[in-house]
């Protein structure tokens, strides 16, 4: 029987980045039942004492000690935190934040939630534009205005265009479109027309024809449009599309949407508009 | 003139970590003019030696010394990037990883990329779905299968449903529709009859009839739909809606996506799905 430990994810606001940088480090060790609690929005001495409270309790109960990974940001509430004698506490802000205000020779605001707010308005109508956009877009819906993409993704149905593309609009507030290739874009040369323009933006996908197989037979078992064969025909045609138009592409097969979208944003030069 | 610094966020993945760790510390810092730059998937010492060269140009350009945040797994790579003379290296493993193999008695497994890759099928699949119902149920396109919704997310146009419904999905698989509420819905007694059923699943938005009554502008300037005095009505109805209905709300006006979608889960007691 694996090893149990509970992991506390502690936070004064949203807990987004006490998760991330906790999950980071847990999938380093193998063989760990981790139970993940998150517990946000922890930014009075009273919120902070319950917590306290409860990861004893948890000790007691597990009979280890917990994980406790924190980015709370006040010294007063950090503190009561620190029960080290009954928890193995990662302090995010303590670690880092003196030796930075050392190095920038100014102290650091402690204000609570600078990095998950909606403080920068400008960011966030940019994030909130580049998701109406790519939901307008999603299937090349009005190919008409692909202009105003900053890039669009071009793959046969089922190789990951979608999520990637929300992806890359919520977390980086880029304006995506993607262009679904059909059976009658293929055997003609060159790219298919409401492309043509705009070849210097064009990212393709592909797939293994194996994987894209079993993800079309979900949607529909038994058809023709999820046969291996069909599959294999779709995806050698898209390939050799990018070879001979010389679009940048990559495999998604093995790849998780944030693999996807942040090697797309490198391999295609795009900066991202939102942090 | 504010002080220049350039922030390099480096990792032998995507960077998504670094770049949020790196984020979360730096907006504690005020008039400081941070210019940041992404270079994922440094995972060869070739590359670290270019990285590095890099970071030493550009603190000579700079005339200061740049902040690195690394969260590069393998040792053997990490040292080649740790130029402490020339820059401020916040190194995310080196700080956290030995004291958490101490505490767990056992080794990490210093493997590359565990975060964010596709490893786990099973949380892939929960994510790709979630992302698929809630854009097949955004704006209650077939609100007869409700049914299988973790949460229904319910508000007037232009209050924040969408973007937090895929929000909600991408980030947490967790399957969300939502639910426009059209000034038919209002001056009837209860809820609108599709949503009846699923009262237990419910979270209303709300939002300043001032900041809907600007968004609704951007959209549809100078019509009766974006007026201040139908923005006022619908949402002193919607909030009348919740209240008697006893559906816990939320104000999205000052809130990111982010906050709305962690409170969200926190409220509705919902847990995530993937990590």
């Amino acid at each position: 029987m694996p090893v149990r430990r509970t992991v506390f994810f502690i936070s004064d606001r949203t807990g987004i980045t006490a998760e991330m940088l906790g999950h980071s480090l847990i999938t380093q060790f193998e063989g760990i039942d981790f139970k993940r609690v998150t517990l946000p929005f922890v930014d009075t001495a009273e919120k902070a004492a319950l917590v306290a409270e409860r990861i004893r309790r948890t000790a007691e109960q597990d009979g280890t000690r917990p994980l406790v990974f924190s980015t709370i940001v006040k010294e007063e509430i950090r503190r009561i935190i620190h029960i080290d004698a009954t928890a193995h506490i990662v302090d995010f802000f303590e670690a880092f934040i003196a030796p930075l205000e050392n190095e920038l020779g100014q102290e650091s605001s402690h204000t609570v939630g600078r990095s998950h707010s909606i403080e920068n308005f400008h960011e966030y109508n940019h994030r909130i534009e580049a998701v109406n956009y790519s939901l307008a877009h999603d299937d090349g819906v009005k190919p008409t205005d692909l202009a105003e993409a900053d890039i669009v993704l071009v793959g046969v149905s089922r190789s990951g265009k979608t999520p990637t593309c929300l992806y890359l609009a919520l977390q980086y507030g880029i304006k995506t479109a993607n262009y679904p290739l059909t059976p009658e874009d293929f055997g003609q040369p060159g790219l298919p027309k409401p492309l043509q323009p705009f070849k210097h933006k064009l990212f393709g996908l592909t797939i293994s024809p194996e994987r894209l197989a079993q993800i079309r037979a979900e949607r529909k078992p038994d058809s023709r449009y999820a046969s291996l064969d069909n599959c294999r025909f779709e995806v050698l045609e898209a390939e050799a599309l990018y070879r001979n138009a010389g679009i940048p592409h990559l495999n998604t097969t093995n790849k998780s949407i944030e693999e996807l979208a942040s090697t797309i944003l490198h391999k295609a030069n795009l900066t991202r508009r939102i942090y």
